[in-house]
């Protein structure tokens, strides 16, 4: 189970007002949860623009898979970096056009590098980048 | 196969050159392949303040999987949005926390709301949106 | 003087450890004026979403004053929405560009679409938008 | 006069139809001057992530004029930068807030290093930081 220590904090009313609303309509059962939810949210914020710093990241790329080679590109690039690539997942979409996503670990650096490889790929239409911590 | 027109695009040369060694350095095969990428980044952009757009989205969570009812609370969250939600991902990143990728496809506010819920369900510690076109 | 209560709020331990030491790094003096600080910015986030809220924005705007009026227009376009601009600054940086700061007080929706007009302006080079709140 | 170049761009019929509408939507004259502006972002984007880059910024802080010595700890961080800092603008918002505007200029590791100093000063309430290139 998570430990968990209480810490006094000195809000301002009408501020602490306001963030009880918010945390209200977007659903945290108490105070506490969102507090931490935003207090990571800072630190994953900071970690990420640390280079060397290891993290685990989606990228979310759609692709015409009528274009000639998309595919074949695509797993080639994937297959070259074994050690950053933990899992995928493929979606048709539609008629034209397939969504992927591709689960990295690893560092900040080798991640962006690897997700700027396959968004430039030809045929990939657009790819938006996420990070986290483990 | 994706039809093109080619159009006559005003640059100034000084920018043109940092942005022809931006793109080569991001991997791109040519000047027109980046200027489409960062044209359709930009329409994204503008779509997602759309609350009645109909968008594709990935939602990245992690979570403690010792927390209580975490998953139960997740997968019934889930199961009550059957058609925004397209297919999720998940994976056991170490001892304590699993990473989930779930898909959504609908409208730019519900999409919000269902990602607001989830992120704000008690044992999930991080939650990244992001959405991109069809 | 600024009225304040103390909440206890319960924190993982090893992200609490995290987040101090990162506090520490960015030079807050305690723990709850950084908490403060990422609650007000969460606030601001989620308030610059509606149109309808007032807020106070900054528009930094670089121009190439060669360029044949767009000083003239810029200043007509200011002209135009007097309710909504509060002051501005302008510094010459070098033999081309002209840097520009517009204060912009009232409705979300009308700060967004006076900066969309004068980031199009003829010869503004880049704008950018940052709301806060008063 | 700013010179030009110009290059055929292969553009997909549907995605320029989109982008024509958008950009008539927030008032530019043309395409060219549309695709240069979100050119220049990408640059920019491009080089804050560089801490040796030399850029223009400018520090939007909100603070309430009430708290003890927060006038004076501003001033000072402030003196200890001259070379950082070109220019400031103060406005009083309401009776309890002020809002001032600060220009760095300078290496975007020594911008932010600063930034995050006068963030942190007891009494800020809110600070945002936008990099522009000049």
């Amino acid at each position: 189970m998570e430990k968990i220590i209480r810490k006094g904090i000195a809000f301002n009313p009408e501020e602490l007002k306001q963030f009880d609303s918010l945390t209200k309509r977007k659903g945290y059962k108490n105070r506490s949860e969102a507090i931490r939810d935003i207090v990571r949210n800072e630190l994953i914020r900071e970690e990420k623009e640390n280079p060397e710093a290891e993290m685990i990241a989606t990228l979310t790329i759609i692709y015409d898979h009528h274009k000639h080679y998309v595919q074949e590109e695509l797993t080639q690039i994937q297959h070259c970096h074994p050690n950053l690539i933990r899992s995928s997942l493929h979606i048709h979409i539609n008629h034209d056009n397939c969504l992927e996503v591709i689960i990295l670990d690893g560092k900040v650096k080798n991640i962006k590098k690897l997700a700027d490889e396959i968004i430039a790929a030809k045929g990939v239409k657009n790819g938006k980048l996420v990070m986290t911590s483990n």
